[in-house]
């Protein structure tokens, strides 16, 4: 079974409100916009990542005759409620925020305008998808800001939660401007270049440390990075100035080492220094390991004279913020907005979009939020990208999108691109306190309620 | 294209050392063991799970057609290597202790035993498949433990890393104690119980929230569970005791009432008053958002009258620590013992064993991890069970792997139970720091390296 593609990936509450929906004959059109609440202290801006599955998710979306069965055999739901179920598909509009754009807390991403049924039931998939890729390319925008012209390459899959987890973290890590990914299978499906090394484990299977890299040299001629901290990295290190001259005459030339345990900044100095006095100048050095922004931030400043980062497990967990305060909210039903006021909850009605304005170096100065109908200065956030359940234009291309968030990173307000505490001003205009105001008299509990 | 299926699901190293390991004939027979190194303060003891998805991805190892035609154009590797490679299957044996027990770092719970291509191809997967369930199932169990005598649901699918991640996490967290999950797939995949309600969405649709409730209560008269928190939680649950009396003439019976939002503790006991004072003292009451085991111990501990508690992004990302610190390291190859001495990252060499003491009242009361050739007082936690490439019996069902959690659990030291300060005893047998010792001094370099 293809579990990422099943439309039972879904909360059971969105089956049992469906058939609630049936059952009162509710397939009015709804607004429902995919928004961020809160960041915690520290993170500044988000990056959006996730649309392009978030689409084919809804281009794709039906039950198959086994699933249906399945249902049936719950006893949870009546028949005519299946039956409704076999033609359903999804013919609603999409507006969002382009892959790669800056974001922040109470600016929806995306906007989904469809009947009910189909507006409630694609919740859960498309928070799942939208929440995971603009987690991780968040994540990774954060190293790229802190080493933009090293190699940065995510190593993450292993500890990545599942196979999906770890797919789409090379995928969000690489349009945030990562220079590619280990994970082969991102490779084939995503175009994205692959990187890789040695394990600990293919020095421990030989002998002798030196064979071992013979060996690997031999076998990948055109990709030598050696792995020299299994047993002792500056032994190793001398070990890989002594090949070289022997290898150069195979016509093999290395072309890098990889350190991956201890204080990585001192074995850098010591290798490079080796490396140096062995004329081995142009061989670059390649660091992984616990490795995020903070610690590429502090070896860097301090001078570490390392070419490329192997990021990983911190990267595709984001691992300090592993999950987003993000929701998929309720805006309008039926041509009537609407608004949940539960405590820290409460939602801002109606159908939104967001003007950011620029300085004149091209920099992000403000944001505004405001209902869709009440145009502000500076450019729409949100675009049309899906009417009627069909893609207004094929989707951009996986290096379109990573210069587009190149170009959003480089017009971050200053302090945000050294990770520094700012808040980044985001106003809500003044239509969408009215607008609350109102929803909330129509809908206020009064004592004869 | 099945994600979670392909063999590409991988880190190029692995292939880049497969292709060193063809050209120079190394094919002897590795031993590979996966463990947690360490766990960080607060955290006493994990719950071993994953191994079901483990052995179906070592059964199922295969390279397409398709994806060795992807691999040749890479031009990445050689002609002879991939037609290797047609051909390649898992046919080792692997030792592990059941999904379901309780373990401690520096304990493997995972032996593969293969010709080390075969071993060394798998790290990746194994890996990503034991590290998420295994970190799901030991967060549930804390929540499990302080809440032993309540209904708790994984609530965790949207804000999971991916599609996997939801399914697995609500695998995990059922063996490990849960009542079940708000995932479709999960109940149709594994049998697990599914729990839903309504979302806030479904009132805010509806003019009225008495509305709403009638509407939903009609639809699924067998599980009503009412949304009380979308506007006024105490008013909502005088407009549920108003409405139980005219649903009972319909013959609906409402089952309870979930709150989701404000001070939950405080919510619960209001609630509870106006439903008992209303004669709906049969009405459980239900609690939701931001928890984990740290707020059911408190809120239990202040005597909310929460019956049940939906456990959703803490629980499935498990956010206070959100990866173990884990490993796949080779042990032995072609008879001999192999370890890293990485800085930080040293291993522990041979193939293990861990041995397990119990009190008289079958408390767990001490671990000892020694080679599998020195055997020591106490129960023996691997076993085998796969060999050749197949397993050596059907896997212990679900329900049966459930139990023996609950088993485990139960005999975890008191101070684990509380979720106390504990470093249960560990110790590594004399027989491993011998070998240790022995491998050191046939790799340690020499000067004349």
């Amino acid at each position: 079974m293809n579990v990422a593609s099943s439309v039972l990936l879904t909360d059971l509450y969105q089956l049992t409100m469906l058939q609630g929906y049936y059952d009162t004959g509710m397939e009015d059109i709804a607004v429902f916009e995919f928004f961020v609440r809160r960041l915690r202290p520290g993170r500044g801006f988000l990056l959006a990542a996730g649309l392009e599955q978030s689409l084919e998710f809804l281009e794709q979306l039906r039950f198959t005759p086994e699933e249906l069965d399945w249902l049936a055999s719950t006893g949870r739901f009546s028949t005519g409620f299946l039956a409704s179920l076999e033609t359903l598909r999804f013919t609603g509009d999409v507006h969002a925020m382009p892959e790669g754009t800056v974001f922040f807390p109470n600016e929806p991403i995306l906007r989904v305008t469809a009947p009910i049924p189909q507006a409630q039931l694609v919740e859960t998939r498309l928070i799942n998808l939208l929440h995971l890729q603009t987690l991780i390319a968040s994540k990774a925008a954060r190293s790229v800001l802190m080493a933009p012209d090293k190699l940065l390459v995510d190593f993450g899959l292993r500890r990545a939660h599942g196979a999906e987890a770890g797919l789409l973290a090379a995928r969000a890590s690489y349009l945030a401007g990562f220079s590619g990914t280990s994970t082969v299978l991102a490779g084939r499906q995503f175009g994205i270049p692959l990187y890789g090394t040695m394990a600990h484990s293919f020095i421990q299977a030989h002998d002798d440390e030196a064979l071992a890299f013979v060996h690997f040299a031999h076998a990948q001629p055109d990709n030598v990075v050696l792995l020299i901290d299994t047993w002792d990295t500056e032994a190793a290190t001398h070990k890989v100035v002594a090949l070289a001259p022997k290898l150069a005459r195979d016509g093999i030339r290395i072309k890098g080492v990889r350190i991956d345990s201890g204080d990585l900044a001192e074995h850098a100095r010591r290798v490079r220094a080796i490396l140096d006095a062995g004329g081995l100048g142009h061989v670059i050095l390649f660091a992984s390991g616990d490795l995020d922004e903070y610690v590429l931030r502090d070896m860097l400043a301090a001078g570490a004279p390392v070419d490329g980062f192997g990021v990983g497990t911190r990267l595709d967990t984001s691992s300090d913020l592993p999950y987003l305060d993000c929701a998929y909210k309720l805006q309008e039903y039926a041509g009537r907005a609407r608004r949940k006021r539960s405590e820290g909850k409460a939602t801002w009605p109606g159908r939104k979009q967001v003007y950011r304005r620029h300085d004149a170096e091209g920099r992000m100065v403000a944001d505004v939020v405001t209902l869709e109908t009440d145009p502000q200065p500076g450019e729409p956030l949100l675009v049309p990208v899906m009417r009627g359940g069909r893609r207004l234009a094929p989707s951009p291309d996986l290096a379109a999108v990573r210069r587009h968030a190149a170009d959003n990173l480089a017009r971050l307000p200053e302090p945000l691109r050294r990770l520094d505490a700012f808040d980044y001003p985001v106003e809500i205009a003044p239509a969408l306190h009215e607008l609350a105001a109102q929803v909330d008299r129509a809908t206020l509990p009064s004592p004869s309620d």
